[in-house]
């Protein structure tokens, strides 16, 4: 932990990455959002999915492979640590055998969360969790999914279908989108299924010739600038994960989220 | 099944997606071709394989990730279910020890299906099996495979190399395809190797640098209108496809063939 | 499918292995089980595991890799398929949202097929699935579950612990159930994770120092002459089962239940 | 928490097994050693490996499987949580590039927590860290390695071979080996791979003909009695668990060494 | 290399085990059986398989596995390396499109080996190569395969069932074998799936409640003072092979068929 | 091997891809680089990997994939074989326990190898090894690592980072870095987790948003008439290679490095 209270993982050079709990990022654990600028929490369900489960896997796997993630991004100069207090508060407890209950535990504990002022960085779970979590923080979305991006202003939803997006970068979409939401409030949710299979292989419903890394990048840097209230990464599937790559790249998707919180300082 | 005598899959909906007999898309199992517009094949060989096996395997996972596939297509509004009366009619019977009585075995029930008026679906299966397939069915050709695509026509061979194929779209030169072929009769034969091996893992011989599945569908997509009378898709290898998604990627591109024949509307 | 109404699976010297859609054992399917003395149905379901989810593709596997059995046990002389009318009257319509629904349905299912005098066996699933099975079938049974082995009699529960089998054969044990259980009807419920995670590592909730699948054989064919009214064979897990043996192994074990069925012939 | 200070990990009645950060069976993590009974610790290294690596991610996969491990052992009666005062002390820092550096780590972080009377259950991690926390522990020792059984007694070592423990039950032995121990401190080290690699096939340096789990089992309980000082689980590797088997049997045999620590109590 | 022009492999005190060439067990390559007392030789063939293939990779993977064995046997005290002369000639040049051809190209160069009066040590390979090497080498078999036990005297074949072998040693047995075979030549074929699936994953045809690796120690060490001239190890399919082990498994056996050869000393 | 001197590896229409020792791309083995152009030589360590370990099994595994290649480059139309003497040189001695023995074991070894004139084609091992490669022999190098993209000259290091790669083709930047290079000797280091890790999903540290092997191949083509002095391929870590395929582009890419060598002729 560094000065001013704030929470610095520790260097690799000091501290061997394969050394430690398994908290995201290698963070210190607490058991409320208090105190916090945001949070990371897990939501371990999967009883959303219709055909391959696993997704509850999702928050275990993520904070195992976070271990190999560094302290600041090289590549954007953000340095979220020394910006903002975070930590990892843990799971939801959730009903495997109940997803009414479920969501109703999600909304719940949620509530507490963004009472505090603390923004939730969600590790799923597959993505019905979306929808309690929405319930008790959003009021703005922009939202990757199933291999399309709905970008809902107060107008109502847009919908970018994919196709749009191949061939491309989608620095200029971004563009549009920042200015389309303003100062708003906006929630951000991404599917990992919207990158395709051949980046994001375990997941629970692969749709071919979805997003590249590169694509969800420039989609949440191009988040830089919103008022983002909550974001959360779904439906990483660890028993079709075989290489643990898909938690890592959620792991990468989620440290990109942190930097793009408003109050993030770049170096 | 629906009215007017087609084969309409159960929406998942009414009917899990993990309930049911692994048939292609979970249509009706009949043992002939007859009344059908079009039918899934299975031609369960590898033993035209010079280096991996595993092919044999590839009809039986093919069909078994089918079932994550929907009934219309959501992107490009094809209806092919309400279009035209589809069914699988299994597996060709193989010799695995004899690869000249196969080809003969593949011939002569190839002549009974196209006999019918249906057209043949394939899943393989090595790519040995579409020399016998295209004996028994076909004059023309679009051919995907082993990273490079052949058009031919009736002066002979076109080749495009898959070099010329990097960092583009595909669509333009499909319209050129399209104009060559005008209205005589197309087999397209589609090796899943053609595909990028961090797209399609589970194959027998690898080739790096290979397309993209959004490439692969832009070729797909672009043989509509074109008289198609016969589609395989060969070369998954499941032993190799530790996700399964190699032989979800394959269930998808026989879905957009089956999309593209003569008489499939869309709405 | 032989004379006298039987249905014989091909022998491998005339149909591949590999050849043909994955019915269990490669039986033809019906949709009900009029006119069957036993059939065997998937009831594929895993939303009542509390840890490690993938039962529900337990079904679909077991049929796939069941293609590798024969016709006749070499070892015991049955001779099941000349013996009783055996088909695959595939799956169970389940509700992955709603575990007390499908419960119903399978309630429902298993009253129609008893009701015809079929006897079922059943490919799980979770172990949830035999409550409702038992509900619509049975009076008596022999459960193998979770490491220990239920002996249900009219005066209520024996239980004998796994450490009691440990190091020994269990023929005498079987000598004593079938005296115990006499002519009265028996269930027989058997978990695949009562054998030891070596011989069956695709399970949901594996457990350390159990039974060995010669242990396994023992109390199956321990069973015959009890007149048995059902069988099940749970917990097949496929995502955690990376080389298709622990289905092969419940494929198995469900031919060895079909041959000590009340009819079954040996030669 | 329990009462009267103890560290009761929650009911999966109450809260989901795939809920939860992933410390040892989810009992609390705590920095120092200060007022427990017994703590788990990780030694996360595998460069004294001359052959497969991969234990150094040891600790973090048995702490990840040891959720689906229950409160008390239905087998045993034990009732390690409601005797000693357990938590999760996390891992050593260690140092991947020097191994001697580690040791000299490992050394002084053992000499601290038995410092306070606390004694080590640890999750390795290669065998080689054995040897400097015996150096901070302990004074006589139960061996299990590479397929044989040290013994060691105040006149030096005994030796048994794993060929003298072939098909029959080890429970005579450790009687044996109770008496030779008597009443002086005992440090039990069990390293995975002397289980035959069926059983735990996620290892570095696999041997065939090894013990079965029912042998491990007998030798752990068979320790009940003895002055236990502390104990180590040696030797998983993650790459090569493909089902996470491996660190569930080692998660197994680490709650089975509690259970046999000198105050455990026994209901 | 030592003394004597025997070839003994490196230690891994003084080459790192992960270092060099795959020959088995480190051995030096030669074109020729010339000079040789045995020699390893490989047989990459599965093209003899009726269901899983992947045999073909069989020699290529038990060659690297074999990288972690000793070059001497603490446990029977053998000294093979510096008793005869063993080196790895390389694999037989099959022609994986015409299985009677490959038969041809086998039987020719057995000859050529057994002319030298060379011992071959086969790695298959499916069993299918085992006809054409005993047409060029044997008069008598041991022959272990199938879950059976084929033992060849000059009355013909004597079988003993697998479940004759259940729950024992096979040590006395062996001793039968024996006195059976005298001083006569015995060729010992060993199929790996005789072994339970557990211990052999990686196998085309696994057949559950087969025989356990202790037993298979017994039966090679059995052979101990049998006059043989020929062994093989069949069977090792790669791609069902998800740890190594199997092949691993493979390379034990085959050491310990080395190790019984006529002129092999013990320390 | 053909007339000239040359070593060309046989064809696979006359040896199967399956049989033989495995050498780099089958050429054979010498133990010292006298003669050569070129050489192959393995450096089997991981112990400079702070995370993931297992490039040590690099050479191995990359040697058993490159059996697949041809003998000749159908895209480019190089000849190597017919150019340049190349052989497989086997592997480094190095020492697991002790970095910096291993570094001065292979920086002698190295001197040995540019001593005779023959420019070393490195199969890594870990990153680390290009440090003590480069002390004994490069001057000047072209530098693909850790997704950018290192460009040194004789006024030092000019780095192109990965986010200036995306979305184009990297042919433009290879002329510039050729006109840069000149006839100033070069050395090419290429970590393969400079690709993305969909295509190289088998590596310790895989970064996403990483190149395509299509950028891989236009770096190394664009090398081309550059005075390479020396090449490596580092960081293919089998134990997440779950196919082989990041061994196999391992070995293309090795090829690809071998076709730009100096002397090498292109038909």
């Amino acid at each position: 932990m560094s000065g001013k209270g704030f929470n610095v993982p520790p260097s690799a050079e000091f501290v061997a990455r394969v050394s430690g709990i398994a908290t995201m990022f290698k963070l210190p654990f607490q058991k409320t959002a208090d105190g916090l600028d945001a949070a990371f929490v897990g939501v371990p369900i999967d009883t959303g999915t219709s055909n391959r489960p696993g997704a509850r896997f999702g928050p275990r796997h993520i904070r195992a492979e976070s271990a190999m993630l560094r302290a600041y991004s090289g590549w954007t100069r953000a340095a979220p640590y020394e910006s903002i207090r975070v930590a990892d508060i843990g799971d939801i407890n959730v009903n495997l055998f109940d997803l009414k209950d479920t969501c109703k535990k999600i909304r719940e504990a949620y509530r507490e969360i963004v009472a505090t002022g603390c923004i939730p960085l969600t590790l799923g779970g597959d993505h019905t969790i979306a929808y309690p979590i929405l319930q008790a923080v959003a009021e703005r979305l922009v939202h990757t999914q199933q291999a399309l991006l709905q970008v809902c202003n107060t107008n109502g939803f847009r919908v970018v279908e994919v196709v749009e997006c191949w061939h491309k970068s989608l620095v200029p979409l971004m563009e549009e989108v920042r200015s389309q939401m303003g100062t708003g409030p906006v929630y951000l949710s991404f599917d990992i299924d919207s990158l395709d299979p051949a980046f994001a292989p375990g997941t629970g419903t692969p749709e071919i010739a979805g997003l590249t890394p590169i694509q969800g990048l420039e989609i949440i840097r191009g988040c830089r600038g919103l008022n983002l209230v909550g974001c959360d990464l779904v439906e990483v599937s660890p028993p079709y994960d075989t290489t643990g790559n898909t938690a890592l790249t959620g792991a990468n998707l989620l440290f990109e989220m942190m930097c793009v919180l408003p109050k993030v300082k770049y170096y």
